[in-house]
């Protein structure tokens, strides 16, 4: 079969790789279907150190159950089926918790195991992972289907950890498809007011579509400022913060109104951030987010993406087969393209 | 009157300055029964640079109305009252959400201002930041009541600040009075299993009435280690970081379970908090906590220190006079008292 790997920064080939199969009894077989590049992707193709062997890459997919291991109940071959982006078990405390992120068995895609930008992946756990979508494997609805496997479930995560409910008012830090998507969550939880922070115009066009009120160009200091102008001098009660360097990180503080919440759902680019500690004890400001448990929030966000009360599969605004990946992570790195649907 | 006074570290002294009095028609005099030194006034005691003029100091007392302004309408001469840690309106839209500490117009004791320890205090903003006592000015739990103004009211707020309820699973590190009170205040919420890190036995002691399960002497790495150890592996849910070094920062973050919250109360003796971003981001664990807002939290914790199912007084192991003040002051510094309680 065909399958992305990755050599090193900027090197990624689709190449010929043993298919995949069944290893454990407690895998499924899936046919990929619909696959796409995440933000994150381009980070170990902006930076990753060059190595003999290649990589498999990918961890965003949904597609077609082709084969199912002995133990496994809850699906069966004909299936279409989404895959978060990470695997897990479905039965330990962390998942029964919600917290399927934290999986005590679970995994990555990629790497030695099969990569989510390929003609078929090997599903460990899979009665844990897969979710089963109630619909043809051609439905239109399939790109935004595809985002519940991270980017949307990513900006719910980031819209939940910072508390957003009915009346919120939110700062969205960073206009790329997981702040455009942290947007449409906002708006979905009945935030009151979003702030999108972000300069590239067809993105932020699409961010008010999703709900945002009013779009900052500004950033840094100067960004901040204007979203307590914005706000009668105070800022937002919960701050999304979608880009993940640190410079997003001091903005989002400087953006956050006393008693508020900053989220981060953005990979952090930095190995320690500093906190100002003044800034955040005095004004009870809390820190959280990280990395989203979206097998856990698939159930909530799937019926309203099923009704097209959201639609999220909005971000992708190009879309390419399997042998064109290695140009779709250069549109995407040169911001030619938000995100980059794949159909392998 | 007689009031308390820093001129510098280790310069405490109890001077004659002239008599509080009304100022604002919003004021009102109270001469103060019961005051306190909070560990917080340790760090001006050890650290401050000398300076001409002494300063007013102290921001914990409760005592008996004198005279009320002419705009004081929820007060009268005789009523037994406490004073939050801080002064606030009770009507801006921060004291309305409970977030008294944020008070647009509120203020602090001590500086320019009168000070809590000392005969007779002007509070502004009376009718925000007064809570009227139900009890005559004798009564025996007024150790206990004292403690609503900051101590208790802060151990309540570590608490709540990370999600503290039935079921909770609990590290509170530091066994000062704040930590002891956070102790109580995760006892009283219903917590399952509360760790206590300190190892001072009288104080470890007194947590252990207060509702420790188990006392971890070890700091740093062993000691985050040793609470794992007795939580199967993963930590406690939320860990209340009540000493406010960045060590104890980072024993928080080894302590704190997937998912789970670390809140801050102790006032942060660092400018800035190097966060370990892989730790906090990939385990999705928050950081909330800060400046207790105190006068919110009464009237919830009030009924039951009147009904004695708490007795957060018991932190107090040292009563004294005015004019012992500077020798409180030392016997806290040293640790040879827990709490000083000050009858002037």
């Amino acid at each position: 079969m065909r399958a992305t790997l990755i050599y090193g920064a900027g090197d990624i080939r689709v190449e010929d790789v043993p298919d995949a199969g069944l290893v454990e009894p407690t895998d499924a077989l899936v046919r990929i279907t619909r696959a796409c590049i995440c933000g994150s992707d381009l980070w170990p193709y902006q930076q990753r150190e060059p190595t003999g062997p290649g990589e498999r890459i990918g961890h965003e997919f949904l597609g077609v159950v082709d084969e199912v291991g002995s133990q496994v109940s809850g699906f069966r071959p004909g299936d279409v089926v989404v895959a978060p982006f990470l695997i897990s078990d479905g039965t330990c405390e962390f998942c029964r918790e919600g917290l399927t992120s934290s999986c005590r068995h679970g995994g990555m895609w990629g790497g030695a195991g099969d990569g989510g930008q390929g003609e078929a992946a090997r599903v460990p756990l899979a009665d844990g992972t897969l979710v089963r979508l109630p619909v043809e494997p051609d439905d239109e609805r399939m790109p935004s289907l595809l985002t519940l496997s991270d980017v949307f479930a990513t900006g719910h995560h980031a819209a939940v950890s910072a508390g957003v409910g009915p009346g919120s008012t939110v700062t969205v830090i960073g206009d790329g498809a997981v702040g455009l998507s942290a947007v449409l969550a906002a708006a979905r939880l009945g935030a009151e007011q979003i702030v999108l922070m972000g300069r590239h115009p067809a993105r932020t066009d699409l961010g008010r579509e999703f709900g945002a009120d009013e779009v900052v160009t500004e950033r840094g200091d100067d960004g901040a400022a204007r979203v307590r102008d914005l706000t009668g001098g105070d800022g937002t009660s919960a701050v999304l913060e979608c880009v993940g360097t640190e410079q997003a990180l001091e903005m989002a503080l400087g953006a956050v109104r006393a008693g508020g919440a900053v989220s981060r759902v953005g990979l952090p680019q930095y190995e320690k951030g500093r906190l100002d500690v003044a800034h955040v004890f005095f004004r009870n400001v809390s820190l959280g987010g990280g990395v989203a448990p979206s097998r856990a929030y698939i159930p909530e966000l799937l019926p309203d993406v099923l009704a097209g009360r959201v639609e999220p599969g909005r971000v992708f605004d190009r879309t390419i087969g399997l042998d064109e990946v290695p140009d779709g992570y250069r549109a995407m790195n040169d911001r030619e393209a938000l995100k980059v649907l794949i159909t392998p």
